[in-house]
């Protein structure tokens, strides 16, 4: 956390050596995909080193067909594999030897500067706040996820959707801090407007702990480095008037799974459209290309990565179910953020507003330092 | 609430003139589209008659330019209006003489059986409180919603979306009692299957509460008449696994405005993809008529009215943009809840299920004679 991981990175920092550590095991479609969304990585990005962690019998025979990886990846064997099943509790207590464990590990050492894993969020999210450790003052970790919306670049952030089914008021101030910094490193936006996600935009609506949070939200603009525009609705979420929505874990998760289940439903509805008649069917033939890039603006691969935050360590989690497009993503988007020294902007931000916070005026040094 | 309310509607009995109180006023587009709606809603259905509430030197011209109605509408003059800014808790003191007021009390005065209104939400739900009261042994009425899935009657019933910040499990019981009563009278499934809206189906996620509220439920579907499928996810909001869709009025609201942008949303893309290029916009000519079926089958004007469950009356709430299909649509299903003796059934299982509730075996009257 010195000053020299607060500066801006210059263009020759971007080309600069970046190591990822990638848990090759654990996804829904085995490791064949992963190895694939690794190969696709190196061959976009020859500066990407990755360890690959899991069972060498596994692994070995899928690089070597592919000889060209040889220079970029290096193979750490893990015997174990954590399965959607296990529970997080469990892993935490027998975890180790496990191929999450040891790409988890691959942060902690140092080696890495980030990690990625498409195994089950629960148990990643509970080795890693075991191995890695909560940021200094943060109580609650958080997931944050990129949501399609109306703004230029295309995406809002929202968090947290699933790490801690609870946030106190001074939880949600960190989750603003945590959600601005990462917007402002991962997608590039100079200062993010925060919203905090309610039942109505009136300040006397909903519950008694958000007045307390919207409160503390609005005090921490200065050192957080974002707007707040205040109380935002379940409508607002894609919209353009907001970047970053806030929520507890819960609320969040709902939320994420139900509009990932409206566009599911619409989807099969329009491809039912679409069925109906002969007409229709040619009309559909007609339309390809514009509903292949429709459906390029929603699909959730281009999205994959929830990312933690809160820790001392980088770690995205991939969806489960993620193919080879997917873990590209979610590997992408983990060297993005090593290489704009996120860790270090985001620890910085959040010790700047705490202090806030806490009545004492930012010191605005690590504040001021960062885009 | 006498036994003869608990028999199952004859069809005799569905041909029975039934009354409905409606608010004229307080809408996003005036008492024209009300009286457009009633006037939809009488033509096919001569046996319900309206009692129409609102300021006279406005209504009485648009009923002078429809003579059909005069046979079928009372006017009822209000002088005042309650408006979309107005709080909740200005409305419950200083309220009466307002169009909404006198609506409601079209219901507790017994001349009408349902009542409807698109004006303000909260103000709707703390008159009807006050006016009507809470059913015996309900603490915190819900309002229930019909969202588009993929059962085969089309909808599934959520609640609740927005009567109250928070749910006790006990609460989270009644909710489950009242939306399967609800499933039962108005969408005729006669044994409704409920589910427990969570962060993951496992019976050790989410929020402590929500076990113990999962128990409950499972321990009163006999009483309630309904099967406990246990936890669902958003995800399975529009699915086929499940009827009613039992959560906290925070949780709810979220949801829903998040199912509804996310549906606009990706309509908006769909649209952007149809304007694309030429061949794009020749194809959504020739698929026009399936698009406006698409559009037909997630238009939020035929699920219009989400209904206060828990009262002593039923009170549907139409949406405050409701046109007068919309608002046909409110009165459709204020008068099917009518017919089927709705608030009398809805009060026996909830006494029954509170028995249950409470370790007592359910007496199983009320609930043997209902469907």
């Amino acid at each position: 956390m010195g000053p020299a991981a607060l500066q801006v990175p210059s263009p020759a920092a971007d080309r600069q050596r970046v190591v990822i550590s990638v848990d090759a095991m654990g996804g829904d479609r085995g490791p064949a995909v992963v190895v694939a969304g690794v190969a696709a990585v190196v061959a976009a990005n020859p500066d990407v080193h990755i360890l690959l962690h899991g069972d060498k019998s596994v692994l070995a025979p899928l690089l070597d067909k592919k000889p060209e990886l040889s220079a970029f990846v290096t193979l750490r064997h893990a015997e174990r594999v954590v399965t959607m099943e296990d529970k997080p509790s469990h892993v935490m207590r027998h975890g180790m030897g496990t191929s999450m464990w040891s790409c988890i590990d691959g942060v902690r050492s140092g080696e890495a500067s980030a990690a990625v894993s498409c195994g089950n969020t629960g148990a990643l999210m509970a080795v890693s706040m075991l191995r890695l450790r909560r940021l200094h003052g943060v109580a609650r970790p958080a997931i944050a996820c990129l949501w399609p919306s109306r703004n230029p670049g295309g995406f809002n952030v929202m968090l947290d959707v699933g790490a801690d089914v609870k946030a106190d008021p001074e939880d949600l101030l960190q989750y603003a801090t945590m959600g601005a910094s990462y917007a402002r490193n991962g997608l590039g936006l100079a200062r993010p407007r925060v919203g905090l996600l309610n039942v109505g935009t009136e300040e006397h609506k909903g519950r008694a702990e958000l007045k307390v949070a919207h409160d503390l939200i609005a005090s921490a603009t200065g050192p957080g480095g974002f707007d707040f525009v205040g109380f935002v609705e379940g409508g607002d979420i894609p919209s353009d008037r907001v970047d970053v929505i806030v929520t507890d874990g819960f609320t969040g998760n709902v939320a994420l799974k139900t509009g990932e289940g409206t566009a599911k439903l619409v989807g099969e509805f329009l491809k039912q459209a679409f069925n109906a008649t002969f007409l229709s069917r040619i009309a559909a033939l007609l339309a390809l290309n514009s509903l292949k890039r429709l459906q390029a603006r929603i699909d959730p691969r281009r999205v994959n990565g929830g990312v933690f935050l809160g820790l001392n360590g980088t770690v995205v989690k991939s969806h489960g179910s993620a193919d080879a497009t997917g873990v590209e993503a979610a590997i992408h988007l983990a060297t993005r953020l090593a290489r704009a020294g996120f860790i270090e902007r985001l620890a910085a931000r959040v010790a700047s507003a705490q202090g806030a916070g806490q009545d004492t005026p930012g010191q605005g040094e690590g504040a001021g330092a960062q885009p």
